[in-house]
């Protein structure tokens, strides 16, 4: 089955189950904020992977939902903590209505999203639980993360991976390994297609730092918005580690600026470049999308389906699903 | 064993469960609101329910950590949303710290009430799961129409009973029930607990209404706040049908005034006394009460530990608990 297939047999569920009646005002938002669209990446992995684990699909829908359920509870609560007016581009939930709907309907929203996983019993539905919980618990910390980067002056790289990490790529993990848990694979390939989804996560987040400054199509977004927002990328915090004292002043000069003008993303990005940092950020990209390949090849499945898997990477990382 | 003990063996677990490590950030605040004190009074019931029931207290630790957990999560969003400055004497959350800080330490605590269900096996976790979730987006329901009926002009009593089940009585059924769920109990008595922490619930907030306004000693709260602050509480609801027109029309226009005065106060009461609220507020608090005991009878424990109950109930009418 197609990627589109997988995304059409997912709205299908969703369009069935996401009807709410009272009280209107919790259950609006949370169907406004589901169908704003989206690309759906982590609910089609749940599907795929259950797929290419021999599953039934069908069992994995509510998987799937769940999965997406609790990706948009953190959208609605990110977006109320970065003030951010648009999602998508519709408003966000908080400015289409008030903060405290955003802060309500997103607590529903994860509440529904452990509800969802009724639907499974026994042994799997205590995994998909485990999973859940650990996984939900880590986004909460990656975002008090990338909250608490915002202020402090020293972050390390590697601090920054962690960031990541826990803030995005846990749930790519998760929505792999959901499915292979309802597919009943075996233990060695629930490791592997979980830290398949964790490395490619990461590689995507880095890449997604990588485009905004050198990225020539920015999909709508602005170009250079990170540096304009002075944020602590994986390129700002290497070139940091990498420029001679002078440089070093000079970068945390123009990032202690709160206006940016193209004179400052032109120096920035003229540093970034002087110490390499372009290169230096495809490599580690590679680095994760090769972890990731070989996370493939650890997997018992047939080659045909492994192919699937890295064709999924390559359209991931050229952005083309 | 007493109500006592049974707090000093949950506080006991609390101290020995609650405590984090990283982000510090997302972690204090939670090691905060859940050491401000507090009666415990939903713990406490799910330890008292599974002992009821000859089950072991010991494996209710986690269950009741889990409701204490959920309900602390609920009191910092609400904290939120209505913008409250303190509880329990201290700082709320987002006043010692921040909105953001408030949201996400509170997502976490929802987070880690689920995990804490995970020390349960079989059919016992899914029964309380599925519990836990349905009663979690009840108190979300609840909670919106509370906020809805800020601004509703016509709000039936009916429909302040529900919001009151919904927002606080479900919680106090789930903790016993979810005692009585880890002690094996019979499906008769499961429902019947349930109904009697329901009922006691209700019973409890229609109190809370009417000490407002006619208690003696308000617990440090301030006198007649809900008439202050107009808010639509079981008094006023049941006025607003008992009035004649005129008087009707009085209460409405008092209860359009934001600013309250002790004239404000004292013309409200005179329309409580005038319709007889008082007395009819005690007969429905009665009314739950003796729901609340005819639900005991049904149980099929022995008398003492029924009466266990009833003492129980009578102490919290009296606030001796």
């Amino acid at each position: 089955m197609s990627i589109e297939n997988y995304k059409i047999l997912f709205l299908e569920h969703l369009k069935k189950k996401v009807t709410f009646n009272k009280p209107e005002n919790l259950y609006r938002p949370i169907t406004y904020i589901l169908n704003l669209g989206g690309k759906r990446l982590r609910p089609i992995l749940t599907l795929l992977s259950c797929s290419l684990f021999d599953g039934n699909i069908t069992n994995a829908l509510d998987a799937a939902l769940a999965i997406e359920m609790f990706h948009n509870f953190s959208l609605v609560h990110d977006d109320i903590m970065d003030d951010a007016p648009m999602r998508r581009g519709k408003e966000t939930v908080h400015k289409k209505w008030d903060t405290n709907t955003g802060i309500l309907s997103g607590d529903a929203m994860l509440v529904l999203s452990n509800q969802l996983l009724e639907s499974y019993e026994g042994v799997t539905y205590k995994k998909l639980c485990h999973l859940f919980n650990k996984t939900a618990l880590e986004v909460c910390e990656g975002q008090q993360y990338d909250i608490d980067f915002e202020t402090r002056t020293e972050v390390t790289v590697d601090e920054y991976l962690t960031m990541i990490s826990l803030k995005t790529a846990v749930l790519v993990a998760t929505s792999l390994q959901f499915g292979a848990i309802i597919a009943s694979a075996n233990e060695n390939d629930m490791e592997n297609i979980y830290q398949y989804g964790l490395n490619l996560g990461i590689a995507f987040q880095l890449q997604d730092d990588y485009l905004d400054v050198f990225g020539g199509n920015n999909f709508g977004k602005q170009k250079a918005g990170d540096i304009i927002e002075n944020k602590k990328t994986f390129l700002y915090l290497k070139a940091l580690v990498l420029a001679k004292e002078k440089d070093r002043e000079k970068l945390l000069q123009l990032y202690s600026n709160k206006r940016a003008n193209n004179s400052k993303i032109a120096q920035v990005i003229e540093l970034f470049e002087k110490y390499k940092i372009p290169e230096i950020t495809s490599k580690e990209i590679e680095k994760y999308t090769h972890k990731a390949n070989e996370n493939v090849s650890n997997l018992s499945i047939c080659d045909d389906k492994k192919e699937v898997l890295r064709v999924f990477a390559e359209k991931l990382m050229t952005r083309e699903v």
